[in-house]
């Protein structure tokens, strides 16, 4: 019951990672909207694993079908349901999985929820892999952003202990998030990006995993966006971005650093530059009192490491009520923050869309 | 439209700081359910101004009435809503402030949302003040939950650099929170609470104000609470938060620390204590795959330094668009980290309810 | 859970009929409207008992006091409260009431529902009084709507047998609505009003009461408004009026009769008149896909008789197990659907200036 | 944004009826419910078309697939996607068709809404076939509401002046019910069924369509089920019922009717029954305040002939702006209200169980 998101931009998604088909339904996006169905699948593309070094070399061509709602390229308006089919995954033997949850996964969590119900096979609609529709319909809704002049890119703001540099939140330009936005492994530094690779090849050879944070800026937006309270826009967009499996944290503007300082140094100043309203700092990411106030949206997410680690791990045996020791075979992500770049963003847009309607 | 917030238990929050009246109506607790009146007003009184270090002089005896949904000091199960009459605040003279916005409270991005017609006294509908109205929420929610076993409890994490011994995410219990739940400055250390008193003290006394952060936990929740993706206990407990003035970041278990840790360190492995399954080092804060495991729920909560300073800022005149100087007077709190401690609980507390029912 | 509409303008009624007040929270109405009380004060008392036939005499001023939300008469985006207070209704003697269930009232229903904790003192919140918060949030709609060109105005089609003139489907207009939202007792033809309260006056003196149905009509709405499906007008506004207490059908244009028809006469054909596109007859009542077609909005609902009738029923003990014979004492609304025109026509408002917005 | 619906029980419905698929997804159905297969199919095919008097002679074998949300034919927890593909839908020709719309179809409304870019073809979004997806959704939820001891079905009341024997509203039973859903041409009188047959060919012969009324009841429902006000059954029902196209008008019991009776012949008195409350009449159909009385639920839908008719009628060219006449060829239905009794069980069924969880 909460597979679904949104108030005027309503996704619904749909699909556990070996059933027949993964997708979403998007409901909502404006009509006549001109979807460049290359760029759609570009950005999908970026999240597909496979050519980053992170990734698990599992090969999943996360090619989709747009089953309604586009005519020529053109959104009509109706729902826009788009469908992955998964291919080879049809396992037999995952009858005995669920007796040994996977420390950290929702193995254990979901077994409780479900009694017993759930498609376990891959973590079932627990999946990483559901992040798919909701980069396909964070993609729509890029588009539709982008063509009112509003632009969303992210990077790697750290693997590990080691930081690429960050946005500067007050001058993030269109410009820089769109070089982002062309690339599998987001840094700006390209420095950093070597040790953050070398980072994670280590951890993998070690049959190990290593957690990130994702920095993601959005630009363009108009001033007043948002409602007051509940319907602010970091409530909206917390809401979303928690949906992504593996968040554990989310922080705007200067975030959890903002609790270290004084006001003096915190507030925003403001001042007009060339007859528009500016602050200094941005150290409240572009929202005051849930609205925009027209500098560049800064938020960070913080990704924990891979969960399913080839070492040997504790667990419980649910059956035999024992404690067991555990070792997951199979290929996973060393680090999921880097395909969860685009997520975050198009996490970002199908909420920000929300609030632009 | 966005002042409410829930899906079965529904809250729907009015008033401004100057106008008549703040309140809040309470739709879809549960029927039957005995609330004590006293500890109901003793919560309330924790956020009210006075009494305490880092809160403003000011006297707002948050005394509210229960217009609804009560006979004999029971729920029946019909909506309650509350109200709090303010006293005193019919200022003549406000007619000129929408023109100089204080640096990073929300007067310019209402000014803009609302098209100038929001009532600007002392932030309207935007002040501080309207926690009140949640913290009566959370009030009742609960004393509720505390019927079913579950207890909610914080702390001050940190004021500026100055940091609290933090919760045993894998031990705090019921009896830690409800200690905790008696006082107005909620630390666990005694050390700390005096340097960070002196803290916000120096502080307020140089015309300034500090942030903080604070830890809040939750005991007692079942195995299985929660759903998927949006639905999950992070998603639904962020989108909440947010809506707490001031607050800029969330996190949940380790939160961002996750980021800078491998696998085999971060990831919570499972054992039975005693024929339960539990966790070792709960850094998912209690928390996977958005359903609750059965271990204490664990999150923090970045607020923001009192943006209301002393100290001359600049700031922009709307009407003559230029460049100004401005030095904010009155009675502010020098530190609100100090009094959102309850409203963060109470934040907590709805939300856990309405996903318990 | 359920005392809230509304996905723009949501509204949030609280109360019950005996308890301390009863109002409504309303979220989400533009900024910068600006409200006549006294026109607002005029649509309120048209609810009101007393003055009418069909009427209680009991004197219920419904007086409400505005919380919030309201500067200089002027909306100011955040959420409006309504206050009425409640006064003499504290009687003592009500423990044994919820014995015997009044038939036909919600008595045995809400007791079921709420396992016995219901306030049942005069219906508690299934009293048709709690129809007065709800004309309050629709007067505030109605006069932003008016604003926008939209009016709103109903009459009481019929009273048991007798029929007043229906309104003229393609033709009514604004005019005729504004003449009938003057009177106490709306209908377009004086001979029927003379007729249907001689029948209301000879159902009272029987110890009996009766039934109605109310027509209601929207002019000026834009053409295009509305979502398909679920999110029609029709869907929308059904799901309001059937929040109205003693509502038993809801239909549109020829409702009903439509059944009867053939294609080739139920079709309302198109035609061009000076420009614009009109339809003749308007069997659909304006809205084809659940979207508007600038016809005018043509309802009607079903009211039944008031249920407290002073002649003697049967009903059960609840406690004995017994049945029983109950004589319902006490001042009624002999006809309700006298009271409940301007009820439909808010509720109309609320949902149209909901899909407006 | 609006072809979604529930709170439980959501469902989102997506496709045109020449686009590449129509389906749904349906998020928040228990896990663990067992479902038959080939009873589901068998509900589905009651509404396809062929095979019965009144319906069009196109064959559009309603094959769905599941993409996801069931394991070993049983529900996992997560949700349902069903998609039907379309077949031979390409046509070419479609260009100009939008220049004249057709009379109480939604071509004209769609237009204006999505200011052209809406499909066209064969209705787009808005076309009758996307009842299949609803009539999907609806199986699954009767099946499940069938497990619980609740039974739904449905019949022609009425075709044009002719009439079937209606329901016993007081004793309408489980049997009849299951009766009555193995058939496509739902009536319970034999002798009507003819008349009505004859009726509908006549007005097919004649180049026409005819309207009429479905009947439906549910039994079996608990006592207690619903919510106050706008959470109670008949809004919600109501609600997703006109989300169904050609519904112009809802009753729950007695109905209109009821606006002609005394209070003293409306009133559903009550009795012991074996110890079990039970209700005289039922002229509520089963709900007062919104709340389930343990009666049978009781609905009538009034459905609007079938728009597209053989008979030259007036219309607009809309490029032209000139009154022109149109012609409809094709093959369509003569008397929607057959097919539409699957569906109208459907939507009471989604409703049903979205509030009995």
């Amino acid at each position: 019951m909460s597979s679904t998101w949104g108030e005027k931009v309503k996704i619904s998604i749909f699909g556990e990672s070996h059933g027949e088909a993964i997708g979403v339904t998007i409901d909502g996006l404006p009509a006549g909207e001109r979807i460049n169905l290359y760029e759609l699948r570009m950005q999908v593309a970026r999240r597909a694993p496979g050519g980053v070094i992170g990734s698990t070399p599992r090969s999943e061509a996360d090619n989709f079908k747009i089953l309604s709602g586009m005519l020529d390229d053109v959104t009509t308006g109706a729902p826009i349901c788009c469908v992955i089919e998964n291919h080879n995954t049809r396992s037999g033997d995952y009858s005995g999985l669920m007796t040994t949850p996977r420390p950290s996964h929702a193995d254990y969590t979901a077994f409780v929820h479900y009694e017993g119900h759930n498609d376990i096979r891959g973590g079932g609609h627990f999946s990483g892999r559901l992040t798919a529709p909701l980069t396909i319909a964070g993609a729509f809704c890029r588009q539709i952003l982008s063509n009112n002049g509003i632009d969303i890119g992210a990077h790697i703001y750290s693997i590990g202990e080691v930081r690429d540099t960050p946005f500067d939140m007050e001058n993030v330009d269109k410009e820089q998030l769109k070089d982002l936005n062309t690339e599998k492994f987001c840094v700006i530094d390209d420095e950093a990006r070597e040790i953050m690779q070398a980072e994670i090849t280590k951890a993998r050879e070690e049959g190990d995993s290593i957690g990130g944070i994702i920095e993601c800026a959005a630009v363009g937006l108009p001033v007043g966006m948002g409602e007051p309270m509940f319907g602010g826009v970091e409530s909206r967009i917390a809401s979303i971005l928690y949906g992504i499996p593996a968040v554990k944290g989310v922080e705007f503007g200067a975030g959890f650093e903002i609790s270290k300082m004084r006001g003096s140094k915190a507030n925003d100043t403001m001042y007009y530059d060339d007859g528009k309203v500016r602050t200094r700092y941005n150290n409240n990411g572009g929202i005051l009192g849930g609205i925009t106030n027209g500098m560049p949206l800064i938020l960070r997410v913080a990704i924990k490491p891979t969960p399913s680690i080839a070492k040997e791990q504790d667990t419980v045996d649910l059956q035999t009520k024992e404690n067991v020791r555990l070792s997951i075979k199979g290929r996973h992500d060393s680090c999921i923050a880097v395909r969860a770049v685009p997520v975050v963003e198009s996490a970002v847009a199908v909420a920000l869309l929300d609030m632009l309607l």
